[in-house]
């Protein structure tokens, strides 16, 4: 079903600016790369509310934020909701620190986020403005399970309405919604949470899906979420064959979204609709 | 002798705050979900100081440091002492820069740190206020060999009651030691130098065993020690069997540690105690 | 005929100071290693002019610049100059906006570079003052083709006489040149454009090779250039072997630059002198 958006993505090469995190920005550019996109990343005002102009799409992921970053991305930002660019918001960590909280709702109301990417701790802290985030990854007693998963959805749609952003809320079911549609996910392998910046790839990937695709955003995000599920599975399989570890695993992630196609699509995609 | 030590960095899972160089960031993080830690890194102030306030470990890694980063690195080295977070303190080329040397006496001024880890140049540094450091590299006139063992174990031994730090330098042979007793660990390989960010890694890795060994921090870090030497050597043999390069050898070392269990230290450990 | 200029980076193991961005700092330090070098980074203003003085050549690359490592590149690389160790620009994305095309015409102005490398998009923004770059590729229209050739070898040969360094263009067709003789280097393959990095490191590489053969840098950055295409055939053959998707290329790519022998370049350099 989703053919054509992984179609327009590999034909016309989105450039996508990352204002990221330096611990995961390699893989960010690589995955961009891999997925049929283009990565600049530029992180100093004065460069970024330029760079972003010449771009497609914009990412603003906060992990390893600073005071000189925060401006950067609130200007760019504004920015790229000027030129009419989909702006995808990684509030990665939200929830931990009162700088990440405070910049995270600062960021919404001063920009509009075509699209909003966190585990469920950073989105439930996008909403309440209180979480009880663990670090980078999701608290235990926020996970989503088959048994909350009405309630979360919700909550989702409901944030979705609020923000007019779509919500996509990553764990060991994806949901993917707007205030109308959600998609539910099912793919992806649980060693994907044993190496660092699953979450920072898939919120660039869903950024170039969204910038190739300007009529359907949430068609878009959710294929992206489909497309990072599939080459984790797709990694995983050829991590058993080579009885590699988790940095064996990060390169045969990448490497499978780099030879991702219809195919696997079709063959592979367990998405629900409601 | 290590398996419990082991056993508890994986059932514990420490989170370990990472205020480290730009340029290994991401190997650290990788190499702390493989040995069972999880990571966040933060280097700004605002932010750092009460990220670390949520982990259980906090390593200071004085790589691309700069002005901003430093005063993180008092802030957040003072507050994790206050929460009796273990501390541990890579010095990345003391020695070789005013700059470096400065912000090392600084950091152990005003920061009590559980463990050192660096070459012998850089523990030199640490030690005498003036170094031969070349670059991030030991000295090759500094060299650690049977010959002068005993000569750097007292200078090791001496310089960890002065600090009362656990003492790490690393090298062909490792030395770990407090005050009293020493480890020597004869693991590792030398194609370990061949790739960027061993060192870096291994302080990341020393400060989730202490995390999780909160009554026993000696033997934490020489466990540390030898899981990576260990790993250095299970990728050796792995890289040997695919004629791979130091890239691939990269990907087997975190591979290595990731999978690294008890039977690993009971066949492998090369471990003396004087 | 590169043999000698091989043998000298590996004997003589080159320090090379690296003010880079963060995308790709793990690639290049990596790379640096595999190539028989060794990296530091720095770029802070009071770390780095005293870090530059203890290594041998001096890179400075412009991706992800701000108005502090602008000053640091500013003053470093003077330093570099009174030290004679060779400076070698990567204006990365020089054109793409007007900071990081003002920053490349001042470094310019004050630092006397021994080689500039970009693509062509970027090396006309370096002569022209104006460019079309787009993001940190090199725009199609400006494309190097056998067609246009003797016109960019011209362009190449005056920019080369007006500044004073060995200009190297890469892409398709490389380009190495001073005022008087170039070097075609048709080495290389279309996948290393599919990775982050190859420019970036290709530089780090030059300034190796540059360090340890001060006495012609024209042969050390055509030597340079055409081991990292050769890196980039090996790796290619390797991955179509492993059937592997873009990050298995790169780790490919700097296992083969850490195996790189005499014997890789009579057998396969593609080499044209004009």
């Amino acid at each position: 079903m989703f053919e054509d958006i992984l179609k327009n993505v590999q034909e016309k090469t989105p450039l996508v600016h990352c204002i990221t995190n330096y611990v995961t920005v390699n893989d960010v550019a690589n995955i961009l790369l891999a997925c049929g996109g283009s990565p600049i990343m530029a992180d100093d005002e004065k460069d970024a509310v330029e760079i972003t102009a010449i771009c497609d799409a914009l990412v603003i992921n906060i992990g390893t934020l600073n005071e000189r970053t925060i401006a950067t991305m609130l200007k760019t930002g504004k920015r790229a909701n000027e030129l009419s660019h989909p702006a995808v918001l990684d509030p990665v960590g939200a929830g931990a620190s009162s700088l990440r909280t405070d910049t995270t709702f600062k960021l919404l109301q001063e920009v509009q986020f075509a699209v909003i990417r966190g585990n469920i701790s950073e989105i439930k802290t996008v909403a309440k403005g209180s979480g009880t985030t663990k670090g980078v990854d999701a608290d235990e007693r926020d996970a989503v399970t088959e048994k909350n998963l009405d309630e979360v959805i919700s909550f989702a749609k409901e944030l979705s309405g609020k923000t007019n952003s779509i919500i996509v809320i990553t764990g060991a079911i994806d949901i993917v919604t707007d205030s109308n549609k959600v998609y539910l996910i099912r793919n992806g392998h649980e060693m994907m949470s044993k190496i660092s910046g699953t979450g920072c790839m898939l919120t660039a990937v869903i950024a170039a899906y969204c910038a190739a695709n300007p009529e359907n955003h949430l068609d878009a995000a959710a294929a992206a979420v489909c497309a990072m599920g599939l080459a984790g599975e797709i990694a995983y399989d050829k991590l058993v064959k080579a009885d590699g570890g988790t940095s064996s695993y990060r390169t045969y992630l990448i490497d499978a979204m780099s030879k991702l196609n219809e195919k696997d699509f079709e063959g592979g995609a367990k998405i629900e609709i409601r």
